[in-house]
C-alpha cells in the first residue's frame, strides 16, 4: 500500500507559501552598508553593518531577559530619542563581561556621527544631514567576555560611510543580512506588504541566530524596517504583542542570550495617516503582516538552528489556559530526549509522554491525543488499535515534523517551533571559541 | 613555569576516598537474585531481579513528580503494608502508558508469591514464610508504551526464585547491579557502615541512571539496604531529607522520567535501640552515611551519564538564599552551551555568564567570582588582570571540573553534579529503541 503521504502531510507546503528576500528592494529612508573590520582575523567575511536612515527613524526594541546584558544593550537603554538616524551592528565580539565595551561605544558613537555628518555635507550627497552620537543604536553578537576590538572598529568606520547604498536591491539586503551573521549557514530574510488605509507600505526583516536560542529571545538578532509612519509607542506595543508567538515561541538549546535585540524602525516615507492606538482599524493589516514577517524569520532561525536537520513544531491545543499549553509545549519543544529521537527519525512518542509529564501542568492520562502529522498514535490516552509505527516512522524521514498534542481539558494552545538535536551542534559548540 | 595542578586540584582527589563495591558482601534478612526473561531479545543479559526479604522489610519510597506516571508505580502507591517480602525489577519496558501493565502486576503479585510461599515450604528451606501478593513491591525501567511482557516475565518467576542467593557477596550484588540497568555503562554500587547506639549496621545501595536525569529524580532507580531497624516512617523522613542534596541535586540532560524510584529497605536484623524521631542522637550517624551512600550513587549515576566524558561539579555560594543558590546551579549544570563548551575542554566562561543570567536570579555583575577548581577568572565581576587561559584550559582536559560561583549577596550555597554533552549522548539517544 502506497499512500502519497507526502504531498498530504507535509508541513513544509505552509511554509513554502511565505514570501522570500527575491521580494527585497529599495525602501525609502534607509542606506545600507556591510564591510570587514578582520574581526574574525583573516577570514575575509562582513562583520560591521550600517543601517543609516537620512531622515531619521522612529523606532521600539525589545532586549533579552537575561539578567546580564551586553554593554550595547545598556547603552541603548539610555538612548531616550523618539528618533534614531543609525543602527551600527558588529559580529565576533558579543561587548559583553568586559572592560571596555561601553566607553568603546561612546567613542564610536561620536566617531561615527561625525563621519555621518561629513558625508551629508558632501557636494555629491547634499542632504547637509547631522548625526547626533545620541541617535545612533548598537547591536553586538559574538563571544562573551572578550575586549571590545574599538581600534578595529574605529579604523573601518570611514570606509563603511563611503559605502553606503542609498539605493538597496536584493544583493545589499543579502549582503547586509549575511554580515550579521555568527554560525548562521544562511543569511535570513523576510518581505510582507500590506496597505494602513489607502497607502501601500512595506516590511523587511532581516534576523541572525542561530545558537542559546530559547524564549525570552535566546541569541537573535532581528531588525524590521518600514516605510510606514508609526509612533514610536505605537511601534513598541506592536513589537510587544507579537513578540510572543513568534521570536518567544522558538527554542534551539534553551539557553537564553545576554545580547538579543529585535528592533523595528519606521522611516515613515509613506504619508499614510496617523494611528493613534492599537484598536484602530487602520493598523489591523500592519499588524497582521508584521506578525508574519516575525514568524518568517522566527522560523527561519529555528531551521538553521546549530546542527539543525530537521524543523519541528509543536502544537499544543486545548490545555487548561495558554500558559499551560506554553509550558507543555516548550516542555516537548526543549526535551534532549525528545530532539534527539526526531534527529534519529523514531517517533517515540513514550518521551513524547515523559516531556509532557514533566512539564508539571494537569494532565488525565485518558483524555490525550497525540498525533505526528495527521498521523494518530495516542486516542483518549490509550494506542491505537493495529498502531502501524512504519508509517509513522516514514513520516519522520521528512525535513520537518509536526507534533499534535490535544490535552482536552480546556481552551488554551499555543505552538512552539524547534529544531532536532544533532551531533554537529555538540561539534558548532564544543570548539566555538577555536 | 609548571605548577604541578593536577594534584592540587583535582576534584577527583574526594571522590577515591568513597567507599567501593569491593566492600558489599552478605546483608542479614536478604536474599537476590537475577536473570534472563529474554526482554531484550537474544541479547543474553540479565533483565529481572528478585531482592526476598525473609523476614520482612520495613520500607520507604520516594517516586517521580513527572505528572505521568508508569504502572508499577500506581501499583506501590496502592500498597499499604508497613512491611514488604519482595521487590521485582525488570528492564527494557518501563510500564508505562501501556494497556496491560497494571493488571500484569497484579497477576505477577500472586504468581510471585505463590512461588516464594512454596520456595519457604520446602524442606531444604524450611522457613514456612509465607508471602502475601501486598507484600510484593515492583520497579520497572525501559521504554515508554510497549505492551508490557507479563507472560515472559510470569514464566521466568520459578527459575528467579529458585537462584535467589540466600548469602549475597559482592560477585552477587555486581549481578544484581547489572540486571537493573539499561544504557548504563557500568553497575553502581554502594557501601556505608556505622552505628546505631553500640550496634555496627551496614547499608549497602545499587543504583542505575543514565538518561532523562535531571532534579525530582530522573530515570533513576535506587535502591538501599540496610539491616538496621527503623521504623517506616523514621524511613521516610530520612529520605526526604537526604534526597535534596543527593539524587535531586544531580543532572545530565533535564529530562524526568515516569519510572523513578528510590526506596530504603531495613530488614531490621540487628536489634539496635528504637529511634523515636530524626532528632534521637543515635541516628546521626546513620543519617550522615546514608547521605553519604546516596550521594555516592548520585555522582556514579552522573559520572555514567550517556555519553559522559566528564564530571562536573557546580557549586554556587553566598546567594540570597538557598533557592537562589539552587536555581543558579541548575542553570549552569543543565544549559547545553556550557556542557558542550566543558565537552571541547574550553573555559568558556562567557557561557557561566549566559547561564546564570538566565537563571532570572538577581545578580550584582561587580560583586561575582567565578573559579575553575581553585583558578579563578572572575574577581569583582571582572577578568583577572594577566589572565592566563592556558593553565585553565589544562585544567579542563581533567576527567573533572569544578565550577565556582560565589554571588556575594547572602548565605545561601547549593551544589549541584553534572556531566558534559558530546556526541555520544546524541548516538545513544537517536537510535535508543532500535
Amino acid at each position: 500500500m502506497t499512500i502519497n503521504l507526502k504531498n498530504f502531510l507535509n508541513p513544509k507546503n505552509k511554509l513554502s507559501k511565505m514570501r522570500d528576500f527575491q521580494d527585497l528592494d529599495h525602501l525609502n529612508g534607509l542606506s545600507i552598508s556591510a564591510v570587514s573590520a578582520d574581526l574574525y582575523e583573516n577570514m575575509a567575511r562582513d562583520d560591521l553593518t550600517l543601517f543609516y536612515f537620512n531622515d531619521g527613524a522612529k523606532y521600539a526594541s525589545l532586549y533579552t531577559k537575561n539578567k546580564i546584558v551586553s554593554e550595547n544593550i545598556k547603552y541603548n537603554q539610555k538612548i531616550k530619542n523618539r528618533y534614531i538616524k543609525a543602527l551600527l551592528v558588529n559580529t565576533k565580539n558579543a561587548n559583553c563581561f568586559n572592560n571596555n565595551g561601553f566607553d568603546a561605544l561612546v567613542q564610536l558613537s561620536k566617531h561615527l556621527s561625525k563621519e555621518l555628518t561629513l558625508r551629508a555635507s558632501r557636494s555629491d550627497v547634499g542632504t547637509n544631514d547631522t548625526v547626533k552620537p545620541n541617535e545612533i543604536l548598537f547591536a553586538c553578537t559574538g563571544v562573551i567576555g572578550e575586549a571590545f576590538p574599538t581600534e578595529k572598529i574605529k579604523n573601518q568606520i570611514p570606509y563603511l560611510v563611503e559605502k553606503l547604498k542609498t539605493v538597496q536591491n536584493k544583493h545589499v539586503w543579502v549582503k547586509a543580512a549575511n554580515a550579521i551573521m555568527t554560525t548562521d549557514l544562511k543569511p535570513k530574510l523576510a518581505f510582507e506588504e500590506c496597505k494602513i488605509g489607502e497607502k501601500e507600505v512595506k516590511l523587511y526583516g532581516i534576523a541572525k541566530g542561530s545558537g542559546m536560542i530559547a524564549p525570552n529571545m535566546g541569541t537573535m538578532l532581528a531588525f524590521i524596517f518600514t516605510d510606514a509612519d508609526i509612533s514610536t509607542s505605537i511601534l513598541k506595543d506592536l513589537l510587544r504583542k507579537n513578540v510572543n508567538t513568534t521570536f518567544n515561541a522558538i527554542t534551539v538549546d534553551n539557553d537564553t542570550s545576554t545580547n538579543d535585540m529585535i528592533s523595528i524602525f519606521s522611516t515613515g516615507q509613506v504619508k499614510n495617516s496617523k494611528i493613534y492606538n492599537l484598536l484602530d482599524p487602520k493598523i489591523q493589516n500592519f499588524n497582521k503582516s508584521l506578525n508574519k514577517i516575525m514568524l518568517n524569520l522566527a522560523k527561519q532561525i529555528v531551521k538553521d538552528g546549530e546542527g539543525a536537520k530537521k524543523f519541528i513544531t509543536v502544537n499544543v491545543v486545548s490545555a487548561k489556559n495558554q500558559k499551560s499549553a506554553k509550558n507543555i509545549a516548550f516542555a516537548i519543544a526543549n526535551s534532549p530526549l525528545v530532539k534527539t529521537a526526531v534527529a534519529g527519525e523514531d517517533p517515540n512518542w513514550g518521551r513524547l509522554i515523559m516531556a509532557i509529564g514533566k512539564s508539571g501542568e494537569d494532565i488525565v492520562q485518558k483524555k490525550l491525543n497525540i498525533k505526528f502529522g495527521n498521523l494518530s498514535v495516542i486516542v483518549n490516552g490509550k494506542i491505537i488499535p493495529n498502531y502501524d509505527e512504519s508509517i509513522v516512522k516514514e513520516y519522520m524521514e521528512w525535513e520537518s515534523c509536526e507534533i499534535n498534542i490535544e490535552i482536552n481539558m480546556g481552551e488554551g494552545s499555543f505552538t512552539v517551533y524547534t529544531c532536532d538535536f544533532t551531533k554537529d551542534y555538540i561539534d558548532i559548540n564544543a570548539d566555538y571559541r577555536n
